[in-house]
């Protein structure tokens, strides 16, 4: 097996160079559109949705060309919802990666434009994709679907109508776990399955729903115990401004034991696949520590 | 021919039983998120895009039924870009359509969201029109080109950029109105067109355009003359805030006699096409005043 931290570091600049490729591409008026659609793709982070994508497809014996532009996709509408998601009237988050976000640079305005853009860019990105074959049909509505109004934008909903609620309740939260966080990284482990005929369709499904918990969960930890160095965002707002958390309502230290419940899902669910897994066994563990 | 006011009302009422039909079936949660979405749809409205594009398709001898789901998908796209456009953040406007607009009455987070759900619901009417063959996914890139970055979005995003101008130029004028309101017409027109080959596809671009100007004039002219029961949204606004309008580059007199002029250009385009025309006629003269 190649060390964990330089496959991660492979995939990562195959997409950063894919990405950088169509931004050099990507071309409009008025400049200001331009420049705030690109500020928010351009601040860097991991690029967990195109890796994972990335790498099952490896796993699977997918062309990594035949991935390359719902792997782009996909991060734009992953980039979109962050926008979004920070404007002061949903989690008014006023830092994304250390930078400041999108709309305290452009403007509140301009950041649902930017939003707007991104995501009908990422349509323009996966109708491309279309002509190529049914196949390709398949995996760009399975993308759809998973950021839609039954999938993100469901989580986006429930977690802003929730946000005030006294108590926690496991139901609401499950749903905005897997709505909110694990169905984007169900659609960068299904898309490849879907190119490729279905196979282990139901086992990634199943594997992207566990790893979007064991995320989301790590990020409830990270948000009371970590900083806003290595967060690059603020940090203890969830729990002051009484947002749903794993963390309220098991306690941090139950949180803990249970995100490593849902690592060993996750693996058990890989030692399932035929194949060299190694990769996606140790990016699960670096999930639960928060330093992939 | 037919009379004009129940050709329309006959184009309208299919469309507005396809959309009945689709909104019925269109389930999700919570329950906020739904009718978030249900509610700017069911405002009403001329859906004036929809029938034109099943004027342009019976004119053309495009089936119906091949059209029903982009119409919806196309509508769905124009009310999205309202319910974003009234935000307090772009427009300002807290009516639409006589009604309180959707973040006076679902707040301005799900505002966000119920645009956000509208867009990528529109796309997942697209995407299974893919399946039917290579002009549908034509013609589903056609409606996300006119909707995006180099069309409606960069409408605008230009018109926010421009909004405090002290002065008008012609050339930001037209770019506002060729992009924010002519494009979805233009695909509104063009879409049947794809689904047929192409056939008057250059025609009826142009044509699309003209109208697109022709509106987006009569509108900054109502804007002033106008009144908020003919019109159901705030009147005065562009003036009182300086907004890009046609009204303050021409003066109101030359604004009517461009939309005159405009209002000819159209006609004269009609007078290309082979088939019966006299609604597409009809229907121009009413844009131009206003009462169709």
């Amino acid at each position: 097996m190649t060390d964990y931290n330089e496959s991660y570091s492979q995939y990562k600049e195959y997409f950063e160079n894919a990405l950088n490729a169509f931004l050099n591409k990507l071309k409009c008026r008025p400049e200001k559109l331009e420049e705030s659609l690109k500020y928010s793709l351009q601040l860097g982070g991991k690029r967990l949705r195109p890796v994972l994508m990335l790498a099952v497809g490896e796993l699977l014996g997918v062309e990594r060309e035949k991935l390359t532009n719902f792997a782009v996709a996909l991060e734009l509408i992953h980039t979109y919802s962050l926008i979004h998601d920070d404007l002061p009237e949903m989690d008014n988050d006023d830092f994304r990666r250390g930078k400041p976000s999108n709309h305290k640079v452009f403007g509140t305005g301009h950041a649902v434009l930017a939003g707007d853009g991104l995501l009908n860019t990422a349509y323009s990105v996966l109708l491309d994709e279309c002509f190529k074959g049914n196949e390709y049909i398949s995996a760009a509505k399975y993308i759809c679907e998973c950021a839609g109004i039954k999938g993100m934008i469901a989580g986006q909903s429930a977690d802003l109508i929730h946000e005030n609620d006294e108590k926690v309740n496991e139901e609401t939260l499950n749903f905005i776990y897997e709505n909110k966080t694990a169905k984007l990284l169900m659609a960068a482990v299904v898309v490849p399955s879907i190119l490729c005929g279905g196979k282990y369709y139901t086992e990634l499904k199943a594997f992207g729903r566990e790893l979007g918990f064991l995320f989301q969960l790590t990020d409830d930890i990270l948000d009371v115990e970590g900083s806003f160095e290595n967060l690059g965002k603020s940090v203890g707002k969830d729990a002051d401004e009484g947002k749903y958390t794993g963390v309220r309502l098991y306690g941090l230290d139950a949180s803990k034991i249970r995100a490593d419940l849902l690592a060993d899902r996750c693996e058990g669910l890989l030692e399932g696949f035929d194949g060299d897994t190694a990769f996606l066994t140790a990016l699960v563990s670096r999930v639960r520590q928060r330093i992939q």
